[in-house]
Order: C-alpha cells, then sequence, then structure tokens
C-alpha cells in the first residue's frame, strides 16, 4: 500500500482541526500522519526521520511510536464513527474528531530506524461516545509495539460551531 | 526551579547514548528533555514549542505529553539506580540507562499550549533491574496528565563494552 495514495480520514478534517503535530496535514512541522482503511482494518504508515533516535542510536524513540498509536487511535474511532454515520472519506463531509483519553504502549522488540512503520488498528466500540482502538505496529514485517487508546467524541465545547 | 539549572541525569549519560530525539543532549532536533531529583521525587520540566499544538490549536498534543512521560520515566529509573548504587549526578560514573517496556498515559484535561510543563516522579522497584515510575505532569499548578513507565535496565547486548 502506497502511504500517500491512500485515502485518510486526516484530509478531510476541517482546517481548525488539522494542526496537530502528529497528524494534522496543516502542521508543516509535524508528522502529518495519515490513516485510512485497509479491509476492516485500519492502517497508518510511518517512516521516522533519522532524528527520531532513541537512546541507542539505531533505534526509534519511544515518544514517536507512542505519537504514532495515538493519533492511529483517534483517526480510527472517526474513520469508525465516520462510516457508521453513513459517510466515507471523501464525501464532503467533517468526520467526527476524537481527543484520546487513555493510551497504553508496549515496546515489544526495539524498532529500527529507516523502515516505514505500519500501525494496524481495530476498532471497538465501547459506548457511542468512546471508542477503544488495538494497535499492532510493524517494521517491515516485524511485530514490535502494541497499544491501545481510548478514545473519545470532541466535547462539543472543544468545537465551533461551523465545524 | 530553573530548568536549566537543575542537575540532569542526562548529563552523565555516555556520549554514545545520548543521541535521543526525547532526552539526549546531543540531539539538536529532538526537546532535550533533562530530569534531576527534587526532595525524593524526580523532575522534568519542558515548555512545548508553538508547533506543538494537539487537534485543536490551543492544546498540546497527546505525542509530546506521552513523549515527556517516557522520557522523564527512564530518566528517573537510571537516577534511583544510580542513587541506590552509591552514587550522584556529576560525579563522574556513567548512570544506568534504561529502556521503556510499557508506557500509560491519562489525559485528564486538555493541556494549554505555552506553559512551561512540569513532570513530577515517583519511583518504585519492583526488580533490581525493573522499576516503576509514577509522573504528574502540571501545567503551571493544574493537573493534566498522569502516566505510568516501566523501565527496565538496558540489556547488555544494546551496550557497548566500553560504556
Amino acid at each position: 500500500m502506497e502511504e500517500k495514495a491512500m485515502k485518510a480520514i486526516q484530509d478531510d478534517y476541517p482546517d481548525d482541526f488539522a494542526c496537530c503535530y502528529g497528524c494534522g496535514r496543516l502542521n508543516e512541522s509535524g508528522y502529518r500522519l495519515r490513516t485510512g482503511w485497509s479491509g476492516e482494518n485500519t492502517v497508518t504508515i510511518y517512516t521516522p526521520r533519522p532524528e527520531h533516535t532513541g537512546g541507542i542510536p539505531d533505534f526509534v524513540y519511544g515518544g514517536l511510536l507512542a505519537s504514532l498509536i495515538d493519533c492511529h487511535g483517534t483517526g480510527s474511532a472517526s474513520l469508525y464513527l465516520h462510516r457508521k454515520n453513513g459517510n466515507e472519506i471523501g464525501d464532503g463531509i467533517h468526520p467526527p474528531r476524537f481527543v484520546t483519553s487513555s493510551l497504553n504502549v508496549d515496546y515489544k522488540h526495539p524498532t529500527p530506524i529507516g523502515e516505514p512503520l505500519k500501525a494496524i488498528g481495530t476498532v471497538e466500540e465501547i459506548h457511542p461516545k468512546k471508542y477503544k482502538v488495538y494497535t499492532e505496529v510493524f517494521a517491515t514485517d516485524n511485530l514490535v509495539v502494541t497499544g491501545e487508546v481510548v478514545a473519545v467524541l470532541m466535547p462539543k465545547t472543544f468545537r465551533k460551531e461551523n465545524t
């Protein structure tokens, strides 16, 4: 799967909510993570930059992996609820936006730097406004990190009237 | 407490292990997090950059907070074991280096951007080579995020003979 060719939910976020350092398409300094469907799963692909080393030069630092799982989680929840609402990426309807309530990351193996990382997600609805996203991160074909995100629909107090 | 005046464990990491994007003093692109003692607790202070916004422009993105808790956790474990071994920051002895086994983050409240964040840690030894670090992150005086890191002494296979 080509990273850029994939339709991504972040492409449809309203401009006012597209500034996230992790996944905002309008944040020029950030990672611009993009999350789409892959069959019944969600997927985010990202190649860390050379400076994203951990305490050991050959490996990726943990915070980058946590960021990947975090934004992949909120993006996955948005994809899931958008589809449940009868919408799809690119249909002109702004998708629902989520915030992270909790994030758990298990570092199974050191993650080599320089390889594309693929996060594969499975979404579980635990409440109409709350979703759990289970994620496995692969470096090439090796499972390196797993994670869980509880994503909550963004409270209306965070949102402007026109979004 | 002044962020730069504090003695930090990361100042004593061997050069070969000072490249972490989160806390490596030799990583010019990174956050250069610094972790020291504050009484019986550990402390890391960091002011996010303007581009570290979340999905909402006024708040910090979750991945930065996860990174702060992660590196604060491994730094805190290093501080704790270094002292247990009879050493202190600045005594010329390289401190032990840790890797993260697991990271849990609970986002309690949105974290405003532009304010210094203070992570306060409590270290618990759960095995001579494994430590749990409980962290509370404050923006000014407001508790915004809590986290737990399980930090494991870096396996010898990761380390070069001379460190």
